[in-house]
């Protein structure tokens, strides 16, 4: 049975402030949980359902905990929760900008929303990009929303919170790498020549890239519309920030 | 001020049972509703807030009601309504299956997550399919959370829901229609060649293209991951439907 402790703990981990006070994250859901226990990340405690400990073998050093359906919902961050929940250790990367260097790696600007965030997570991880930057505003990667949308690519990506403006100042001195921005106005993205390593920046959702970063930008690029080859002509406004991000990362690995 | 039976009425907006019935859909949000007073949806009643009618002129064919949010928060779909609540009529158009024939077109296949949904329609849009046909075990794209993740697409698309087998059966005796499946095991897309017409055929979000709908595939295709890039080697496993969805119809489109 959970205490009232534990109930108290895992709840607090639904927020910001605590997560990155204990260094403590939320995982859920057996496929999501599975990932992170065969990844580098330290999974600390489990507390599952019987039916997920009857087909899951977990490894010693996990603390598990059998607990009902019931004590799962007390705790879960969603509302149908799923066989299990984790509380796994933030993992500690060091921001080195040399590594960066021969490398594509994407910078947020200010993502919003969790599932778009998530989403972004695993589009890098299926196209091969180690590292993610994230503006100061960006939302929190460890928050159960995005872990669960990750799909488990939250263990195997590196992710960094910084000032952009600074990060990129410090970047320009050492090394000349391109930023490609994905704006309204750039470059048709289909016919560019794209390099193999270089920052793809990436705008808030209804903002785009901030006044701040812009400068920053080497290269602007835009995905075309093709909405002119349907018969009614109706416009299509724009791609949610996800979208776009896994067209210009397709297109960049694709040469 | 909201009488008990529009409230009632409203809410039922929310079931499909009901939407179907009524022939009716609810649309929420300023930026969604402006969309769609400017499409060829015939848009009904407009539930909107002072601040909404001060700052956008509607048409006097549209049943206008100014409330005020704690009544606006009593019949909207979302905890956070946005200003405005529109009631509008689903378009319906024909499936003429020669209209289909010189087009690209995408086929779903059990998509069952209202965002992922909501997102393609969005995609459709952006990249100029007209026509989304969609299994009967499809997520219904009248909901209100399908509709606002379409950011008023849902206006310029027509969606058509059918029994995917008997439909390939009929495409297939009148034409020759090329049939692209995204598979795991399927050609990769990158150096496929490509037509301007066929059907796109998406799977559901974890089973994948069904059983019944696997021999009409003339063509299967794959995304190829990339993730072999990163240092530590750690493999994604799967892309979410609508982002695979996205870097097709780009590769379609982009040739």
């Amino acid at each position: 049975m959970l205490s009232k402790n534990q109930i108290k703990f895992v709840n607090s981990l639904k927020q910001k402030k605590f997560i990155q006070e204990h260094g403590l994250f939320i995982a859920e859901g057996t496929k999501v949980v599975e990932e992170l226990m065969k990844s580098s990340i330290k999974v600390k405690d489990i507390y599952g359902t019987s039916d997920f400990f009857r087909k899951t073998p977990i490894d010693k050093s996990i603390n598990r905990f059998e607990i009902k359906e019931s004590e799962l919902e007390r705790i879960s961050a969603f509302a149908t929760p799923n066989e299990v929940l984790a509380v796994c250790e933030i993992p500690v990367h060091q921001l080195e900008a040399s590594f960066l260097n021969n490398k594509l790696t994407l910078v947020l600007d200010d993502i919003k929303d969790p599932g778009n965030l998530g989403t972004i997570i695993r589009i890098a991880d299926w196209f091969g990009i180690e590292t993610i930057i994230c503006s100061t505003e960006t939302v929190y990667a460890f928050s159960p929303k995005v872990v669960q949308a990750t799909m488990g690519s939250i263990a195997r990506i590196k992710l960094h919170y910084v000032d952009l403006s600074s990060f990129f100042k410090v970047q320009n001195l050492k090394f000349k790498v391109q930023s490609f921005g994905a704006l309204l106005n750039g470059e048709n993205i289909y016919s560019k020549q794209l390099p193999s390593s270089g920052f793809i920046v990436i705008g808030n959702e209804s903002k785009g890239i901030s006044e701040s970063v812009l400068p920053f930008i080497t290269d602007k690029i835009s995905i075309p519309s093709f909405s002119h080859f349907k018969t009614d002509g109706g416009e299509a406004e724009s791609l949610n920030a996800a979208i776009a991000t896994s067209i210009i990362c397709s297109e960049f690995r694709r040469r």
